[in-house]
């Protein structure tokens, strides 16, 4: 039985960068070592760990194929560049170790358990995120994702070739694996400081999800005319910087304007020389929002200025807004903020790289669970919030898996970086929470499908 | 004999990226490549090929430790990312052309030639330019040179190392080989659009230098606090990329108002990844102009806001900005325009990675050479331009090497491009002026140090 702290430790040089943030990137040799580590981590537990066709590691206790579908645990073990120890990694080291604490605590489970690893959750190598439940799920087609590209221009379908752990022509949705899902329960360290900020009398360290933000990425070509910067008269230059400038300083204003998250945090500069007038700039654009039509609203009316602006979303309906704003008013809120918005982003030519729609949680599991969690010293619920941030626990119960996430204290907040951090003592109430979830959906003599009120 | 436009041809697929520019950076297969290209057209051309201790090649016609200094001619190889056919290439080029012709009009010299491939000019890949041209001249110490990384992380000592050329423990300063330069002639491809937009009646295909502008290369970095951008409130941020927008506003008002030419061409993100605030942007300056004053004016007041902005200079003197603005008054501008300057761009913390103050090539010499080139059809000399890019040949001439510079029509003035040209027929206009400048000075019963005025 190994605590979650030293299961992390075993991991903790595996693709840091000098800078002391982790550059852990969807198969690569550093991702190819956190799969050995996942997969020695199986075997030691006696578990028989398969590799599903989007590149996922599941490690099963029983058979979900014999016994029914099972419970699941586990996130990711990628990282964005530069990015912390917990993110992703907290999930699957916590699944572990709960494991291991059922087992001391003699549970005897009614199903099977799963722990998973899903490959490329942070998108930094091909630029989509939750790649591998996204693949698995059948959510976006084999083919596109084959074809994605990463910086070196490898495509994935090269790069899979490369790495082994899944043949390219085999690559994609697998319903198989998705069924053995009953239910998926995520562990993740919080990026936020809604539980650092709780008041002492309502402290917690460990919050159930409610709901994932919708979200979306967007690209945008910013084109130049390469030239000296030497001999080329200001008046004669096309330089897609001043572009950029401006680009940077409306994303900014678009959010404040919508009370929405934007942000322009890649770029990309074709050539890239000090003294080389570039040909080309590209940037990307995260935006976020606690409804769609905040991020509708970031976005700006579309380029016609007629057309509703809810036609360009894939379907989530006002019932998921309603949910999380409470007032069934999103339609005329985007439009009142969206026609507004001369500063509106559509403008620069937006180029749809992902979307996401809000993920909300199934409430009578949260609810549950939230009272099998509780407080310390209290006999109050664990909180539920929502959250900015995607997971593959979106995309799972965007698929109908009945799911559920932890979120762990963190004390500043930050994430994506290195210096994201969690306490020993809140990263182990963590593993008594998610023991405790488990514990109660692996025992409930009805399953975990009427455990979530799914019959 | 070959013409020019073949030997540019049998260079034109190295390097060549799949944008169409080129990608020739120091000690690359791509250049090593390109260096043997040069040795084997001296070889065949029964030149003597000795490489100095900064790694630039030398073809010997004649043998100047027996005979005395020489004329060299020739240029670069090296290219910026994404840069064109013509910068640099067309000089060397054009220098086996007009040794070739040379030979076949049976001119006897009275002293040596030589044709130079000065190593790393462009400065891409150690971040500064003419980086053979400072190392040989003892502009700059070897052991800051040695010790520049490129993007990689290599330091120039290592990657010298790796190519072979020249051992790191014996780089830098030549005094040997900068002895036998008795007079340096550059030819290149001009990089406005000062020839193309002549009227008819004073057309001309080349054009004699006559100085090349003060310029310099500053640094910036911009201190982020590196967060996920999904889950950190706008408040909480500490985004760097916002300090960027105003930074690329700044530079190009700064410019306009002092008259000058700014640049902010190169930026690193950290992490650069869609979905993390970055901890830090760093981007790059490149400042010059007409004058030193344009440039401190660009740069603003320091950051005490009383010293004399002069003070941050190396040594140029109102000499040279007076032959440049023809004024006399250079200090008084700088103070005029840098002291309204709210806008300058010392606030930024810049760190200064390079200044070459201004180069003014020895005006009887270009005198002279003006009308040996003359203009076709005309009785007029062919013109006297100044550029803003700086050059091998302003090195030597900042060394006490008497210095000329030959520039070859541009139709659109685009450099450091793709898009970089020069019509066949100006090419060999260039190779024609080449020859007669090459004849002049080979043939002067006076020697070549007499041939510009100085005993």
């Amino acid at each position: 039985m190994t605590g979650v702290g030293a299961l992390l430790d075993a991991i903790a040089d595996v693709g840091r960068a000098p800078s002391g943030g982790y550059e852990r990137f969807a198969w690569t040799g550093h991702d190819l070592t956190l799969r050995e580590w996942f997969a020695a981590e199986a075997a030691a537990r006696g578990l028989a760990v398969t590799v599903d066709r989007a590149g996922n590691q599941w490690a099963w206790w029983g058979d979900p194929d014999a016994d029914g579908p099972g419970v699941v645990t586990g996130s990711h073990l990628d990282s964005v560049p530069g990015g912390g120890a917990f993110d992703g990694p907290l999930g699957v080291a916590s699944a572990f170790a709960a494991l291991d604490a059922l087992r001391a605590a003699g549970v005897v489970p009614r199903r099977p358990l799963g722990v998973v690893n899903f490959s490329d959750e942070e998108g930094a190598r091909f630029g989509l995120a939750c790649l591998g439940s996204r693949a698995m799920t059948g959510t976006v087609p084999a083919e596109r994702l084959l074809g994605l590209r990463d910086g070196a221009g490898d495509s994935l379908a090269e790069v899979l070739g490369r790495a082994g752990a899944v043949r390219p022509d085999a690559y994609g949705h697998d319903p198989e694996a998705l069924a053995r899902v009953g239910v998926f329960v995520e562990l993740h360290v919080e990026q936020g400081r809604y539980l650092a900020d709780l008041p002492a009398d309502e402290a917690a360290p460990v919050a159930v999800g409610s709901a994932i933000w919708p979200h979306g990425r967007w690209r945008v070509d910013l084109a130049g005319e390469a030239n000296h910067a030497g001999t080329t008269p200001l008046a004669h230059r096309h330089d897609p910087m001043l572009d950029l400038a401006r680009l940077i300083t409306d994303v900014r204003a678009a959010a404040e304007q919508a009370g929405a998250l934007a942000t322009l945090a890649k770029v990309e500069v074709d050539p890239n020389g000090v003294n080389a007038i570039p040909s080309r700039v590209r940037a990307w654009i995260d935006a976020r929002g606690e409804t769609e039509a905040a991020v509708r609203a970031v976005l700006g009316p579309d380029a016609a200025g007629g057309r509703p602006p809810s036609a360009d979303f894939p379907p989530g309906g006002p019932s998921t807004a309603d949910f999380l704003t409470g007032t069934g008013a999103a339609a005329g809120t985007s439009s009142a903020v969206g026609s507004g918005g001369a500063r509106g982003l559509r403008r620069w030519g937006l180029v749809e790289e992902s979307w996401t729609p809000a993920t909300v949680f199934d409430p009578a599991l949260a609810a549950r669970l939230a009272d099998v969690v509780g407080r310390p010293g209290s006999a109050l619920p664990a909180p539920v919030i929502g959250t900015g941030a995607g997971h593959d626990a979106g995309i799972l119960a965007a698929a109908g898996v009945p799911t559920a996430m932890l979120f762990v204290r963190n004390p500043t907040g930050v994430s994506h970086s290195p210096a994201e951090h969690a306490e020993p003592a809140d990263c182990a109430a963590g593993v008594r929470a998610l023991t405790a979830v488990l514990t109660d959906l692996l025992t409930d003599p009805s399953g975990p499908a009427s455990a979530v009120g799914t019959p």
